[in-house]
């Protein structure tokens, strides 16, 4: 039987592994870094922190040893902090088997080197493309730990790759499809963050669901711009790991993005929001990332280019409002 | 000063002379078939029945005379129930003036004939392609009088009709964008309401924000399909008039159309929701009209399908749902 590990145990990647172990064609070993969580997991099949209540599926293990985890498995799913990842593939390096298959789920732009995560995994891991794939869509982790259903997209620019991981996690809730455009799936989900934040800027400050709309589909023309020009195909970003994941992220109030502008755009300032946030949203790190890339490649990103000012260079919610509705009046499509 | 006609003092209707006489580059008089509506609206500025409350712009004049209200118009903006278009333009024929702009803010299609509003008016008044126009976009009444941001699409095969259109509704709060591809904005606004009863129906299941995303991507992808097959441009229903229309409905719970699906889903019978259900939603019907187009066009639309199956002939959600997720797995781009 194929083995699977997945390096990370956080709310992605407790549900993931858990959707492996319900589709039953692997088995799967979760390693986390903190012993309490493997313990609960190993015990009670349980990941109380995340997913307090939910029982996980009593196949699968967890461990803190990462060398464990990783002896045998032909595929490895990684889950951890975007910015994290060089550092920990460099320790982790020397126990990932040769051949194996290594699938990102994290949804980043490197701060520095605006490189995707698959690129830091196959330039730390030094992999061949058809041994890189990425796994994203509209997957907010505790619905697929509630077994609700979800549809995703599996990417690989070699397709035999792509097809074998979708066999691995296709269960009766998790109806993954295949796809070829690594590119397009990566930078959807890179700058969905962003453009939640922006969405949450919104919310915050009253706006109602056409506003939201509104952002959330010119949000989306700019990843288009930004994805084409780094060779991505459009249509991917018009899937599920583009628009698709965009619109549960930007629907769903759970989410740590829309969250955090939402507290800012009701009013706190960026400090207030940072001093209460616990965990920092990924999508105030990567929308410099993200902004970096739009540069290099001379593409116009005007709602990522306000995030960016509302998060780090203290524009005003309202001011960056105010900016959009008094553009001058356009065609649709224009710059294409 | 330019003339603007509105016939139909509903809540699209009613919102959208609002727009017009802020915009304030035209004077606008709304047509009602109630006397004490068009009352209301001459002498309190407000539309009780849709908008309690809100007052509306003191030059917004009101009548119930068509002639009255079609005389010296320059554009006659009509929003009244899609299946009614063509007895209230057969009637209203000779009072529109030669050379006036018809503009629709009507989305459905025609049953029978399975023809656009705009086809539907350009037929009954013969008009040219450039005195036919549309706006659609991401446009919940409600909000709209209430002077929340929105931006909308304005289209006409005619560029210069387009701009004219735009800034006689371009607001501080409203921002109309251009497009020739008038198929593409009316398609997406049409099967905008079959997937939004299909998403309700999602919600009144009791799933969420990934199964109601994926719901949408794959709607719009289906829509994008018919689209094309009719002449329009993908790249509209990645717009405003598509995605941003659907994502806006299907967030709301102001929507009809969701609401419907949502009591279906919620375990009522058909003929129970239909019984409370005052007014039909837009979409029960046009599922038929849409689905028969897909046909005659042999356009695969799996959700159209089971929203025509669950509206016309009682198909159970729950079996509705199976049907999707037990379909084989496939790449994201199949059959184009």
């Amino acid at each position: 039987m194929t083995k699977v590990a997945v390096l990370g145990s956080g709310s992605w990647g407790t549900a993931f592994a858990n959707v492996v172990a319900d589709a039953g064609a692997a088995r799967v070993t979760l390693w986390g870094r903190r012993a309490e969580v493997v313990d609960a997991i190993n015990e009670r099949h349980e990941n109380p922190g995340y997913f307090p209540g939910i029982t996980l599926n009593p196949g699968l293990r967890a461990t803190t040893d990462v060398a464990q985890a990783l002896a045998g498995a032909e595929f490895v799913v990684i889950a951890v902090p975007s910015q994290t990842l060089r550092a920990n593939l460099t320790e982790w390096k020397r126990h990932v088997e040769p051949g194996a298959v290594v699938v990102s789920l994290m949804k980043g732009i490197e701060l520095g080197t605006s490189r995707r995560m698959s690129e830091v995994a196959a330039e730390v891991l030094e992999l061949p493309d058809d041994r890189v794939a990425v796994v994203s869509g509209p997957n907010l982790a505790r619905e697929i730990a509630e077994r609700q259903p979800a549809t995703a997209v599996v990417a690989c620019r070699d397709e035999d790759t792509a097809v074998r991981l979708q066999h691995i996690c296709k269960s009766a809730y998790f109806r993954p499809y295949t796809t070829t455009d690594i590119v397009g799936v990566e930078l959807g989900g890179a700058v969905k963050n962003v453009i939640a934040l922006a969405v949450g800027v919104a919310v915050g400050m009253g706006f109602g669901d056409n506003a939201k709309a509104s952002l959330i589909t010119r949000g989306l023309a700019e990843t288009v711009r930004l994805a084409v020009s780094l060779g991505a195909d459009e249509h991917t970003l018009a899937g599920l790991a583009g628009m698709g994941d965009l619109v549960a992220t930007c629907s769903s109030p759970l989410s740590r993005n829309r969250t955090f502008g939402e507290r800012l755009g009701s009013g706190l300032t960026l400090a207030e929001v940072v001093a209460e946030t616990r965990q920092t949203a990924e999508g105030v790190k990567s929308s410099e990332s993200v902004l970096a890339l739009a540069r290099a490649n001379d593409v116009d990103m005007p709602i990522t280019e306000a995030v960016v000012e509302m998060m780090h260079e203290n524009l005003p919610p309202a001011e960056a409002l105010l900016r959009f509705m008094s553009r001058s009046a356009k065609p649709e499509r224009y710059g294409v």
